[in-house]
């Protein structure tokens, strides 16, 4: 969709400095952005491409308007400036409501007028489907699911049973969610599955992604608060709270009956053992997880970026000799008594 | 279902003590129980609970019983009890027999009478589904199959070829079973592909999490065996064979050719390397993997829980001068001489 | 399909030690190969199985054929040759063109008259499938796709949007290409999204396993080059680029916009933080991960085997003094003085 810098200036609260009726009609990267093209500058790593973009406007602060040959609109976030001026440029296809002819809709659940039911889609017992909801083609929405206005399911997600969904949510294919928690109990003829009554609700402004798994819980809900993010192949257990506005990169998982604050941020495969409080604004490293109550926001790290073969050989065996070493130690200071 | 505690007691063999005729209708958890709800006591961290609870009966060993306020049923492992209890007050939901509409079973296929097949199932060549099997909305069993009675596939699993299940299976959205395993030889034009001809089966009483996926053999099948639990998102590659009993939590990966034993219990993303054997009664901590034959029972970890991010910076700096340390030691060992 | 040695021999070039013959109607491992079997001998640590097996032929290098007493096809690369021939004597099952009755295919895109569309299966606007392609039951091809010819998706395989795969490709069931990049921008009212614009480039000869997910790229393409090779459960962030005849292990997961060269293998739950370059010829150890630019061709590792739970918990407590270790031989070295 064509826009003009000077609405884009006027719609975003940006000064702009330049030529308003420069018309744009996608956006790029620096490096390859052309005339039409709006990008983007935000760290200083990235300033040197500055001088030889042929962009039609770039986001920037205004300390690095100087730099620019071409007009600028002086935004002090220029990534998300950029990223709301993207989704205006770039606006996410629209669907004509509607349920298709191959779609099956279970006669006791409630699909909205505005609503679009693509090809394979399955609604099962009693779920009720919001307004302008988006159910992509293979998507299983089990019995018992309350999907809110505006939600996105891209294509193949599940949502096995009783799951509730805030509005604007967009789930990636593969997810599976309210899909049974990991509740079996020991006894000397193998294993009893402990029933998973609850289900899961998800806030507003949600965004999972794909082949990620949230699972309903055992006796309440697994519950996942507003403005989350949770990349792909990600695990979220049974009874977990995931505190609003926190962020999950892929791989990451989280176990059972786990209470995660707000802001968080979790790198790609880190993770929480189970029955732990995390509290708001901690930050998880990659391949790291936290084992216990954490209650100081901050970061916390536990993994060991991978160092070449041989030199990695021999730490290894010198981590493993550190009890004779310290063996040592004390051999000595005994003996310089 | 509503139930009486005087059947449950006579059901599951438990000592009543309180009213025989008050009414169970539903399961919940001892803060949350209401007066038609039935509550269990396992762990000491929850005794605290007793004395508040509003429960209508609640599932305990003896030794608890004098504290508590409300009807009790006796029994020494309260947690299988409850388990078992709660399956019986909420059955699993059933299913009329017959195949959807949209389904599509091929013409070589066999389907039982009894079995029930939703919306946008497909049934391959030769595929068999046994009786009182339920194939949620879009499974797809892929050619010679074999699905054991009462089996349960929730919606969107995948059975790519040659699986044979036992018995009472549940699996649940995105699993994959049968999949190609990872077998490729290096040639000097590239990777080819090494055909994977074996296929996968799977004992009695076995249940897997959604999106894990089992590959089938290379030539022969891989195995899990009766009993197993595996969580959400796990990896058993070709030829693996999973003794029976044993439990793995999400993320879990075991690499080929590995052999398990019975009664191994895999915590969150733990994991074996390829080509070893695991004995009988092997706990492997979480994040943690297994990297050679293990031939005692017991426990084996091998990963460190996150710390604040610059105590960890400072142990990671510390780790690496391993080497200079124990070079310290020994010129002072020298030195001393 | 039977095929003799002497058949088998002239289309690979191996020189044939019995009878040409012989008839071969499967492949097989060498304990458990029959007198119609074909079985190879690759390392040494099987050569004790080659006086028992009873197989029709062994496929083995020319030092080992004197200690074999059944005909041998003798190779240089038994195990490639092997791979080889195991796709003549097992061809991947044929599909007859056409498409299913069920299948849904939107009016602007094109199917070859060559290619097979299974049940339930779904094709996108202006989307593209080539010639002999299979799409298994369930796949989900979003708009704008271009499918190579000669490819195979085995089922419930979800192309999001923007993928363009070469000729070949093979995809297990649960892979997802060209969901949305994990981009996000934090602002004080939470996160925005940052659109997801590019697509998924993938070259000839590539395989995906099961549940692996590679995302569209921010602005430019996600790219995977020819001949790489990817297991179970992985993950390709957006605007990654894979280099030619790479492997991957399962859970292998590379962070945004990280470049890998030609060659590389990374074993099972390996993988590299976002932005950096890697090399071409980089092997990673099982659950490392790379943290920086890797210059250099060679192996690089950063994880510890699981060792018994008490000798861990020991090796934890040491390394955590490892700071008051460095003090005391600090100590020790002024008192020397």
């Amino acid at each position: 969709m064509p826009i003009s810098l000077g609405e884009l200036a006027t719609q975003f609260g940006c000064e702009l400095i330049g030529d308003p009726d420069v018309l744009i009609d996608k956006v790029s990267s620096l490096p390859n952005a052309g005339p039409h093209d709006l990008a983007f500058l935000s760290g200083a790593a990235f300033k040197d491409q500055l001088a030889q973009t042929r962009a039609g406007a770039i986001i920037l602060r205004e300390r690095d308007a100087p730099d620019s040959a071409v007009p600028c609109l002086i935004h002090e976030d220029p990534y998300a400036c950029f990223a709301r001026m993207a989704a205006v440029i770039h606006p996410a296809p629209e669907y004509a409501p509607g349920v298709h002819s191959s779609a099956v809709v279970d006669e006791t659940a409630s699909v909205a007028k505005s609503a679009h039911l693509a090809a394979c889609v399955v609604v099962g017992e009693r779920s009720r489907i919001g307004e302008n909801v988006y159910l992509g083609p293979g998507t299983v929405v089990g019995p018992d699911c309350v999907v809110g206005d505006d939600c996105r399911f891209v294509a193949n997600v599940t949502l096995a049973r009783k799951v509730r969904t805030g509005v604007r949510g967009i789930f990636h294919p593969g997810v599976v969610l309210g899909a049974d928690g990991f509740g079996n109990a020991m006894t000397p003829d193998g294993w009893v599955k402990v029933p998973q009554l609850g289900g899961v609700t998800i806030g507003d402004d949600v965004e999972i992604g794909a082949n990620t798994t949230v699972d309903c819980g055992a006796l309440d809900d697994t519950i996942i608060d507003d403005g989350v993010r949770i990349d792909n192949l990600c695990m979220i257990a049974h009874n977990v709270h995931v505190g609003a506005h926190t962020a999950m990169a892929a791989q990451t998982a989280i176990a059972g009956s786990t209470v995660i604050g707000k802001r968080c941020m979790f790198a790609g495969r880190s993770g929480a053992v189970g029955h732990i409080r995390i509290c708001d604004d901690v930050t998880v490293g990659g391949q790291s997880f936290l084992s216990k109550d954490i209650t100081e926001p901050g970061t916390y790290v536990g993994s060991f970026p991978a160092a070449p073969g041989k030199e990695w050989a021999r730490q290894l065996a010198r981590f493993r000799r550190l009890g004779s070493l310290a063996e040592r130690v004390r051999k000595l200071e005994k003996s310089g008594k």
